[in-house]
């Protein structure tokens, strides 16, 4: 049983995704005590969804033997766009049900205490940089390859927010103007080509175009392509699953050169589910970088995977807690 | 005659570029005293143009009735890239004569003071932040079109500055992949479509291409199309001008959508010559930006023209010495 304290300064970080909420309990020196996941179930509304959040909270304080009084402060991270300053959800493309949801007043309501609200890939940027791939620097870049490109900013040791917490949203740099459709209602962003959907899609409209390829085995019998799919058959040798995975490494290459002259960080971090492809990727990257960049001084900027995986946000948001 | 104090605290900004060496010499609320402009004769090597910049600064302040000895701190801004943080000018484009020069070491062993050494760009932002364009507001981007694009950012009143100095190096954030050839080595750069120098050099090429145009007599007549001219021909309707305007101003507008999602400033400043061609380029650059930016929010950013002309280097380098 954990030793009682009068007031134990305990540190919640909440990840908000589409599908789940993560929670995590951390003690002061970021230690995860207790984690848990909860379904989103976002269409039945904020008022349910934050209150199920707090039941949920509640039950992973108790089974650390505290209590929510016990609780110093808490973080937590939802996709953007929102108004981050204001704490305010205003039009999440996941959860169409929260429109002007003032999440961060109703968390800290429930909690009573301090509420930090960031963007879900800062959180998780700034997990990976205080525990994980990020650490000995103090300024990275941090991409995570999923549905979308999430990412985040840290300069001199502090998360990059802009004007209204909207900085860092490098997954829409425009990198082919007219080019593909992204959802966001621009053209030619890299998410387009690089998220890991966008992978698994051009690989899914390359095969319906009639490109030879062994992945139209996996079409026909799946319904679909997936990412992973695409880097199992570049194993094997598919021509067609080459082609597409150098489109997403010269992409992400042109991120990271752009990204680079932005910010100048030390290391760039990538994360998410296409990681798992491995150095296959990661080394087409750095081909893909080392091909296309200056001549005008030597760079020495890293390029490397994230550490924590599923719990980078969890300890993001506990940590940015911890600094507020 | 000004009053003097045992000590005036005074403050010099010098602004190097690759033909002139402008200096000024202000009071501790950064109000121009007396400012002058030299050449830089950068062939002369490193040693002759410190001690020439030395020989001026000296005039200057004795002609405002002080001495070197009062002056608390000096900023200096020369081109990138260098290593700013270490205070080395490594491999200057523009001053071939100048490797491996700690110009901050120089400066600050003949003044006897404190020196602060930043990007050009950075500066001429700092001075458009502090007393120009950027008044009233945290977080700025600063674009200055020129024979290249210079750039710098304000994010919470700071200066971002990288790990080595050079963030903020837009003007190489690739927007065409594989596309024109920039002076970086680097290929498709904002810079290589959008800066006076090649905005005029992808008119001279259409010309000598044998597009039809009102600019070929320019040609014809002065061996060279210069950004103005092609600025004076859009405006008596020539169709190749509007042409060369529109792609200018697109890439300029894609440039704004990629930083408006990088640090998310309120913002957006263009300087240098190319800004006399006036509300004709604005406009369309707003347009394109308009056209091309994201539906998942509506965005108040705001895209103007610079304010202080030429003085905004040695402004900048003040208020840079002044702060440090």
């Amino acid at each position: 049983m954990a030793i009682r304290n009068s007031m134990a300064n305990l540190l919640i970080g909440i990840d908000v995704g589409g599908t789940n909420i993560k929670i995590g309990c951390f003690d002061t020196r970021l230690k995860l005590l207790k984690k848990t996941s909860i379904t989103t179930d976002a269409n039945t509304g904020p008022q349910a969804v934050v209150k199920k959040m707090l039941t949920a909270i509640d039950d992973l304080v108790r089974e650390s033997s505290f209590t929510l009084s016990d609780i110093s402060a808490a973080g937590i991270g939802t996709p953007g766009p929102a108004d981050y300053k204001a704490g305010i959800i205003i039009n999440s493309t996941n959860m169409p049900a929260f429109k002007n949801v003032p999440i961060r007043q109703m968390l800290s309501g429930g909690l009573h205490c301090p509420v930090v609200f960031d963007n879900d890939a800062n959180v998780a940027c700034f997990g990976e940089f205080v525990a994980g791939a990020g650490k000995g620097v103090t300024d990275m870049v941090f991409f995570t390859l999923g549905t979308g490109i999430g990412a985040g900013i840290v300069s001199e040791g502090k998360l990059l927010r802009g004007i209204s917490g909207n900085a860092a949203e490098l997954g829409h740099t425009i990198i082919y103007p007219d080019g593909r459709l992204c959802n966001c209602g621009q053209k030619g962003c890299v998410e387009a080509y690089a998220s890991a959907s966008n992978t698994a899609k051009r690989a899914t409209e390359a095969v319906e175009a009639g490109e030879k390829s062994s992945l139209k085995k996996v079409l026909d019998k799946n319904g679909q392509i997936t990412s992973k799919d695409v880097y199992d058959h570049l194993k094997t040798g598919d021509k067609l699953a080459k082609k597409i995975t150098d489109e997403t490494a010269k992409a992400l290459a042109i991120l990271c050169i752009n990204t680079l002259h932005a910010t100048e960080p030390q290391r760039i971090v990538f994360a998410g589910g296409m990681i798992a492809a491995g150095d296959i990727l990661l080394n087409r990257i750095k081909d893909y970088f080392n091909q296309q960049i200056w001549k005008l001084k030597k760079e020495t900027i890293e390029i490397c995977f994230a550490t924590l995986g599923e719990d980078a946000g969890i300890i993001g948001a506990a940590a940015l807690a911890k600094n507020q």
